[in-house]
């Protein structure tokens, strides 16, 4: 089998089998096959994309390239969420810990920020002390004692997801369904999960911004779980605008806390409920979704959702109270008000600019190698749909450093649109895919 | 400017600028930009391909990543020739001496052979003796004293190209159009000359295998050529069955001399005065191309040609009685028939096949480390249109070791076709392309 070969094949749009990805991943993996092979074939899948055989094998392939962690002596189902990325998007932080609380172990593995999008990694670790990374142990120790978890991404996990992570991101074939149907897979069937409950998020501020690509990609996992003999299911959600109101690590760790007291944001709220309903549904731990949801509900009423957070910060090192007394958080030494040029309705919120705006005055990175700054981002006034008078406030940048402001200000005024009329509603959950 | 912005935006099927390219092509050859930013690049550019301006600058750039050859000090226009490749095709060593007869300069620097083509430097290293590596004032001094002077691409001239095609090589990427005539162009026109003549072979022992795909060439490179004031002419001539009768590399060179001897076949013939008369008529030696033509068939007819090349051949260190008694030559020490197994009419001659077979028993190479056996190959006894006789003989394989004689054997009988009525004539050269 020769590596140039399989390169051609995929050019040329034909499939490749079982043992011809196996042979790329491996090769790939040990270092055989060169970056520059890699990268020509990366892009040959960008243009001719990836049958859904070959998608699993290629998803098993990067799964089978690292350690398995083991989580079987737990008892009960373990069911992980993801987001493919949004701004504002918290979610993780509100149904993880509802459906820790409705009996469902969730051993979550989250990301970082990158580029306009948040990660749960980050705004973990704008509470003072929160430690991420826990040993393998560790985190299996309070899997088994509070049901949830929060790591990061371990490199024994799905090396070659890494390695060939990178090699995308310099390469301009990150934007490919299947690479990244097979990247978040490959990192989360690794992790020993039984089910998954996937948020493919579409609209400005996601990566896909077609409902039409964010199905593929929706379908295509659920398809590598299904043929794994996993749940799984997708919802796909609306990024036209960003989720809640608050945009920025500490931000929205504050944000977290009013939902899992049942007073925060609609739609965060909305979503949040709906995931923990699938989460504790795949978890088996009611026979139908409407059970489920009815759990979820209850988990947030009773605020036992609100007090597992708790826990679980204490837990991984950080002081449970700053879900009380917000003072404890990270705070911003400078405001400042956006201001609404004319009365009328908000008929948009482009949740890319809003997401670049919070990354300019530090909240997100551009590279890898960035620090984010906790306290800084964005915190949205109005929603879509929502009137606003001339020289109301449509939101408030919150900043340590004056330096990026005026550019993020200017950016997140080109971000509001206000028209005379409201637009149409938008439905936030668009589509629920399951096999 | 980032590597990664660029191959994105060529992805997305955007034209770059002239800067964007030269920053691609000097950051990759010093090495600044990595292999697989640049695989990733060519393959975006298999699939989205390049405008004519994108062309000019990337042969632009790759011309000017290393010297030029200077030829100003040597009288007269200086016309090459190049062909894309074919199986059997030796024009180059007899248009070339009847130009050179005829007065025009031509230094000609040629490559090897790769995969089922043929390579004018094995031919004339078939030669005993014959020198390829003529020092660059070797070349100069030859080309003034007889017009004439064979080299191979010296690893000074258009160092982008050696290290683009290696690369390319290695990644399913070579058979882009754009690629070919960057490459092509950026190594003629840094060799110092005036004009040149293109012979872009098309059919199914050629690179091309669709006319459409070779006019596309064609008028790339005439294109490149006009963009840096260099008259440009191109040939598109058939290659669905070998050129003359002989394929291999000592039998081409008897071949050539019958040719030039006026005795050889009629398609090379006429195909080499074709281009002899077009080198003739850019390098100015007459008014009109018809006159051209008459020069051209003068120079055959009254040997001026053959004599020519008889010089260089001694001038390169060559026995120029090669041309006279072919027992000079390396010789095959056996041969095989292939036999017709039924009557009727040839109507095909797969050239590809040909010319692997010719590499099987060791007349090209599959890499380029391989070396060449000058004295095997294959001769045709008949034509596409001719008719043959039920165990008549179709062709004879000349070997110097029995070990691959069957597996050529079998890839030559494949390469006929026989049928009761004879095809339609086909032409020789198809159309012509010039600026």
């Amino acid at each position: 089998m020769r590596t140039v070969d399989l390169i051609q094949r995929k050019r040329d749009g034909e499939e490749l089998s079982q043992p011809e990805i196996a042979f790329l991943v491996e090769g790939y993996n040990s270092g055989e096959i060169p970056d520059y092979q890699m990268s020509a074939f990366l892009m040959a899948v960008y243009f001719k994309g990836m049958t859904d055989h070959e998608v699993s094998a290629l998803a098993e392939c990067m799964l089978n390239s690292g350690e398995h962690v083991d989580l079987s002596a737990i008892p009960g189902l373990k069911v992980d969420k993801h987001s493919t990325g949004g701004v504002g998007d918290k979610t993780s932080l509100v149904a993880a810990p509802l459906a820790a609380a409705a009996g469902v172990v969730v051993p979550m593995i989250s990301g970082r920020a990158l580029g306009h999008t948040g990660g749960t990694l980050d705004k973990l670790e704008s509470i003072p002390g929160f430690r991420t990374n826990l040993s393998i142990d560790e985190f299996k120790d309070q899997l088994g004692r509070l049901n949830l978890a929060f790591i990061g991404q371990t490199p024994q996990v799905a090396p070659a997801d890494g390695k060939l992570y990178s090699l995308r991101d310099a390469t301009a074939t990150v934007e490919s369904i299947p690479l990244i149907a097979t990247s978040i897979m490959s990192k989360k069937l690794a992790a020993g999960i039984d089910a998954l409950v996937l948020d493919v998020k579409v609209g400005s501020g996601a990566f896909m911004k077609r409902q039409v690509d964010a199905r593929r990609l929706a379908q295509m996992m659920v398809g590598i779980g299904r043929r794994m003999d996993k749940r799984v299911q997708a919802l796909i959600t609306d990024m036209n605008q960003p989720l809640g109101y608050a945009i920025g690590n500490a931000l929205e760790v504050m944000e977290v806390s009013q939902t899992l007291q049942n007073v925060g944001p609609v739609d965060l709220t909305r979503l949040s409920l709906e995931l923990a309903a699938r989460m504790i549904y795949l978890g088996k731990l009611t026979a139908t979704l409407e059970e489920a949801r009815e759990v979820a509900q209850a988990r947030l009423l009773d605020g036992s959702g609100y007090r597992k957070m708790k826990e679980v910060i204490e837990a991984q090192g950080g002081n449970p109270q700053v879900l009380d007394r917000f003072e404890l958080l990270p705070n911003a030494t400078g405001a400042r008000e956006i201001i609404a040029p004319r009365a009328g309705y908000v008929t948009a919120i482009d949740a890319e600019d809003i997401g670049r705006a919070s990354s300019i005055i530090g909240a997100g990175r551009d590279t890898k190698e960035d620090n984010v700054d906790p306290a800084v981002g964005v915190v949205l006034e109005v929603k879509v749909g929502q009137k606003v008078d001339a020289g109301g406030v449509l939101c408030r940048l919150y900043y340590t450093s004056e330096e990026h402001v005026e550019d993020a200000a200017q950016q997140v005024e080109d971000a509001f649109r206000i028209a005379s009329q409201p637009a149409d509603e938008r439905e936030l959950i668009l589509e629920v895919v399951s096999s």
